[in-house]
């Protein structure tokens, strides 16, 4: 009988934002996860009672038995504890889950290695549909990319391969196209509540910014008082940001990087 | 027989974004639109043959036949020539559809006026669905009030009053969640331009981060290296961006704001 791509048990070692969505969403398509490892027992416990895996915060109890490893936590703690986490582990596939950080991070440490990254806004309490995520994927071996595409192939048709340096390149744009764009919804909130609006009536505006984009490059589809450089209407924006210095210089920045586009 | 709010007359004076888009959406619900004035020749032209209107270059032949005017030039020009625009117009309703003017310009230069502010980003290369467009009116007697709504109505279901300071804000909030946003957009595509990545590659991240703020607050959505001031990435990020100084001005102080909210 011919194995497939779900017979392969998984590990994740991290239980935070991309853990969670990937792990259940794994776990949905049959998947079997092992176990969970957070440093927190709270995080381990709810996302591993999801899933129907164990769970550990002890990096010494992390099971041996799982064919692929799947890190995913914050950076920093990543390569601090990157020797722990490939201790003993020369036979199974070990990736990480980071934009930035290159697949040569495991050189020396570990035989069989990737990269698994899934290029998507994630938060605990909202579930994603994987079938429109890009998948960007790398491994030392071409078996080991192979594998990989098939674990990604059966949550999304948009399985690619990158390397490392293409791999910073679309984390850095994603920064801008998502990070930077939440947050400029985050200080029109903040606007919106200080003079008693309600932040919802932005919603449709929100959604034609980012439907224009679909038909119209970004370039094209820039509208707004920056593109011409209305004084009257940017120095009256400015005075009503008088008493928030950091908004008005965002918006002083981004108004004249606009118009330099232009 | 009862008259319908489609039987007023109307003349855009201006052929822009706006007013393209919603002379459009307004002669198909069956309004007559009497005549377009653009300064641009080929604007006006354009506009009234797709909307069997007449046009003109010149002020001074505005048809002095239609119920409701309505104005939609830069907020430069509109100011400027105010004067003009009101000349011999003291029966019928005049409004502008600026965000950011109070309804008060037009004080002492005609009896019946308003403002009609539909607020979404408008491109003349793309028609947007205008049931879902907010419309904020505004005029200085009850019955236009009135009337205004009357005609926003037929368009879209979210027909609110609104003051000029009301109006002011929710212009300076669009600002930040529309215009912005899509600037962040620009500076993607051109990062992945220049590493040779297609930029339709971020549109499920686009997607997903507008489809992310209707079920959690913008604050609350937020993810990325700003969040928790990840220096390994940030640093990494800001070395990618050296070339382009602005850029990673930007990247600085949007990551700095990011934190400071976090």
């Amino acid at each position: 009988m011919k194995r497939s791509v779900e017979d392969t048990p998984i590990v994740f070692i991290g239980a935070g934002n991309l853990a969670t969505n990937l792990a259940k969403a794994l776990y949905r398509k049959g998947f079997r996860i092992e176990q969970i490892y957070s440093r927190t027992e709270e995080a381990a416990y709810t996302l591993a009672r999801e899933v129907e895996a164990g769970f550990t915060t002890d990096l010494q109890e992390i099971s041996e038995e799982a064919k692929l490893y799947i890190v995913s936590l914050k950076d920093a703690a990543f390569v601090e504890l990157l020797p722990q986490i490939t201790a003993g582990k020369h036979g199974p596939l070990l990736v990480h889950t980071a934009g930035s950080i290159p697949m040569s991070v495991w050189e020396g440490y570990t035989e069989r290695y990737g990269v698994f990254y899934p290029m998507q806004t994630f938060s605990k309490q909202r579930e994603v549909d994987f079938e429109e995520i890009p998948f960007f994927i790398e491994a030392k071996s071409h078996e080991d990319v192979e594998l990989l595409k098939a674990v990604a192939g059966t949550l999304s048709e948009k399985v690619y391969e990158a390397t490392s340096e293409q791999r910073k390149s679309l984390h850095l744009a994603a920064v801008f196209t998502c990070n930077f764009t939440n947050h400029m919804y985050t200080l029109a909130a903040e606007l919106l509540n200080k003079y008693h609006l309600p932040f919802d009536v932005m919603l449709p505006l929100i959604d034609e910014t980012a439907r224009k984009v679909h038909e119209l490059a970004p370039h094209d589809a820039q509208t707004g008082p920056a593109v011409r450089y209305d004084e009257n209407v940017i120095n009256n924006h400015l005075a009503m940001l008088e008493d928030t210095s950091d908004l008005q210089e965002i918006y002083k920045l981004i108004s004249k990087s606009i118009h330099e586009h232009h």
